[in-house]
């Protein structure tokens, strides 16, 4: 299977590759590093990646950054630069990819357990997450030839100590579980599903 | 109790104006009518209003708008157009209210069942849905002086025949029961709810 990682660098985006390299063909994408690189916010840059990739059978987006501030303090310009990126960026994936992926591909995002489980200053996040989430479960039925599309919903994970103060009462998880995820998503046949992992 | 109402000229905002009319001084915001003009894709204009409407003790917007297009002609421009309109327009309406607003207020937005159950070509409706209720229950507890914050999400309403058809499966609501959804969020005690009408 050849699989596009978007986000291969990133924390959870290096185990992601990690574990489906060892069976699998693995393009890996970066903003500014990897084997090919992309800017989420520009659908030309998207495109690019694709004309660049060629056809593939599995697209993994391990990416996507929103602000983490309270909400007293929080403007209209820092929200939206969340929107535009890990919520429209991943559903641009998705919206450009579905014209260059093989018959029975698939598409997994990564959204997050604020969608459902807010913590302080993270209400940004949060907003992108629940879209993001509910974005699957209604373009996933939508896709033809046998597209699937899921999102994988992670809580913080063990990688990250440094997020988890921030999240007051949640046991971080293991990244194998959450590398599991991705791998239910892939190589299962569930779609228009949002895989938690908390 | 004054209560702004943004979006009063639309079917849900035209009963609610009424309902709550009947015991409380509304002022009627609208696009192009009403009271006091404004355009929520533009932060500027959200706080001119807010100055022109003065100190206000809840704010309710039925409004915002997102395309209705099958995923496989979706672009992201489209997809952005609703992202900018119904919910970061909805979301700058609290962001920049929180700041004029009197103690104890509250703030009722409209999201949708499309969050939860998606219907072909509503792709965009159900993102912008989703990111709106998990804003709601991320934001609420966050805002100062005792200001509340709930989501509104309607099935579809009985005063909007020509969408029954796109919905299929669904029971059109009667009216009187989302106005009382927005009695429960604006005279209530319940923040970070979003409260179903289906």
């Amino acid at each position: 299977m050849k699989i596009i990682v978007v986000g291969a660098t990133g924390t959870l985006g290096k185990k992601v590759t990690e574990a489906f390299g060892q069976k699998h063909e693995i393009i890996r994408v970066g903003n500014t590093s990897g084997d090919i690189q992309v800017n989420i916010e520009d659908e030309t840059s998207i495109k690019t990646m694709f004309e660049q990739a060629g056809p593939f059978d599995a697209l993994i987006s391990t990416t996507g950054k929103a602000p983490f501030v309270p909400v007293s303090e929080m403007t209209g310009e820092a929200f939206k630069s969340g929107l535009l990126n890990k919520f429209l960026g991943q559903v641009n994936l998705v919206l450009i990819g579905q014209h260059y992926i093989n018959e029975g591909g698939s598409f997994t995002l990564t959204s997050g357990i604020l969608a459902d489980h807010p913590v302080a200053a993270g209400t940004a996040l949060s907003a992108v997450n629940g879209g993001l989430n509910s974005f699957v479960i209604a373009a996933a039925p939508e896709l033809k030839n046998g597209v699937r599309l899921n999102a994988v919903s992670p809580n913080v994970v063990e990688d990250s100590p440094a997020y988890f103060d921030a999240f007051p009462g949640e046991i971080p998880v293991v990244m194998d579980k959450v590398v599991k995820a991705f791998e239910k998503s892939v190589l299962g046949i569930v779609s228009g599903q949002v895989i938690k992992v908390y």
